[in-house]
């Protein structure tokens, strides 16, 4: 459990960062909450905070996907929390999984904004990054309290949670 | 990484569930939060609450320790978390790790009460429900983002944060 | 200053009561946040929580705003506060301003959803509670700490903050 | 109801602005959140933020007291309004009502600190800011959704709340 070396955390969006914006009354994005948050949640990991990308998954494509593999890639963190829409993380899951890159990836979100009063936002933050300090080699999902080999979880989009299957 | 087992979470209270009397002006102790928390947080493991007790562990005595041992012994649960105050959280770590039970325990708190704005309780709840999930039978501390085997690690009381050592 | 007699609340819903939908992924309503608001602000008046309706104002229609006139025409109490939606809430103003009542009624809401963590709702609630008992019978617009006569205000949509004129 | 001219807030602490301090676990002071409560709650009167003294009103002596009533007569404004601990805000009240200024004063604060999540304070704020608008010459409390004059309210200690008498 050596934290001497860094956790790179690439930020993508997703609704874990979606912003109220007041004056057209819709969800949209602004700026990241993820240096804030690492601040008052006193995290003392050496971490790399990347902004990939601010977008809903809903509205990516493939080269959106490619964009955060290569980011992967080019890391020199071994250890890397994604934080990513929960629509199609499992998608972006899979082409991560399928690079067999020789690193521990965790995606995690939010079904909440982080900047609503009962987010779940925070609390996948934390199982995601001890789930990427813990895990072997190997693309993971990190929801509802649980982590998920990427092809071992499917989104039950009824429920909003992720389960095994 | 099978979730039908359930997690007991123990809660013997701390700063994490530090109540603001309003009357008197002073932090104290009231309800727990964490039923609400696993709530709004999306959590879907099974979880089994058990309110041990609701102290400052400043001012726990061994009965109150052992108390928690006692707790960790008789559960059903082979993965348990703690919510404990974090000033001798330690403590009460060593007289867990020194029982060897055939269990992984991982305790955790905050710096800052969950009532507040700011506050790291739902992160290091987060990093400890997956600490559980992840670990071998032992003793675990989970703060700042980080796991620390029972017996290497202090509380650097300045800083306020947990180290290795 | 007497608080013996009851202040009505009449709520509208408008941005004030919106509820993020985590599966839809849209703003909608639910429940209204009022009694709840209420009793941690540590309000000591008796008040009357009436449930009008749950609508953004941008759908209303002048059934709509009847319902919320014969509302404050059938109340008891000559104080009633309105939570609305920021958008036509002027044209309720109106419709209320001209049926000349013998009540002091004023208009508030929120730019931003009581549910996010930096929400005007609160701040504007209790401008609208205290502006109730003190103005004239008449009806008011309380909006960005300021009150104004429904017939002396304007929304600034491009600011998003209502302006003399 | 003239919004041109400024609005002072002189700020003295109280419980509204007090901060946890989580090295030492007790509530003390550091910054003020007036600032930053302004902009998010969209107060568009000009006001004018005077930080004054950050103490507990318990802690108040009769110089505390003058500082405040120094600063009322100096000010430019004529509607001013204070933040203030609750416990000693009535005698403050006394002290600036007997000087008999040709001034509209409002005293308001917080039974909860803004920093916690069910806080009273930003209510109150808005309270505060409304009745300073809209009142006569003199010196009132604003708390509890209400308005008192300094010398028509007492604090009923044992409710936390202030009342006629």
């Amino acid at each position: 459990m050596q934290a001497q070396r860094s956790i790179r955390i690439v930020i993508t969006g997703g609704t874990f960062d979606k912003h109220y914006d007041e004056i057209s009354g819709v969800l949209t994005f602004k700026d990241t909450h993820l240096p804030e948050i690492l601040k008052y949640v006193r995290c003392t990991l050496p971490i790399e905070l990347e902004l990939n990308q601010l977008i809903d998954s809903l509205e990516m494509h493939l080269s959106n996907r490619l964009q955060i593999l290569e980011s992967c890639r080019r890391a020199a963190e071994s250890r890397i929390v994604i934080t990513h829409g929960t629509d199609t993380m499992i998608e972006t899951g899979r082409i991560l999984g399928e690079a067999h890159l020789a690193k521990t990836i965790v995606l995690t979100g939010a079904m909440v904004p982080y900047s609503f009063t009962s987010s779940d936002a925070v609390f996948n933050l934390g199982c995601g990054i001890v789930a990427v300090q813990l895990l072997p080699d190997g693309v993971y999902i990190a929801m509802n309290g649980r982590v998920f080999p990427w092809n071992g979880v499917w989104k039950n989009r009824e429920a909003g949670v992720f389960e095994e299957g």
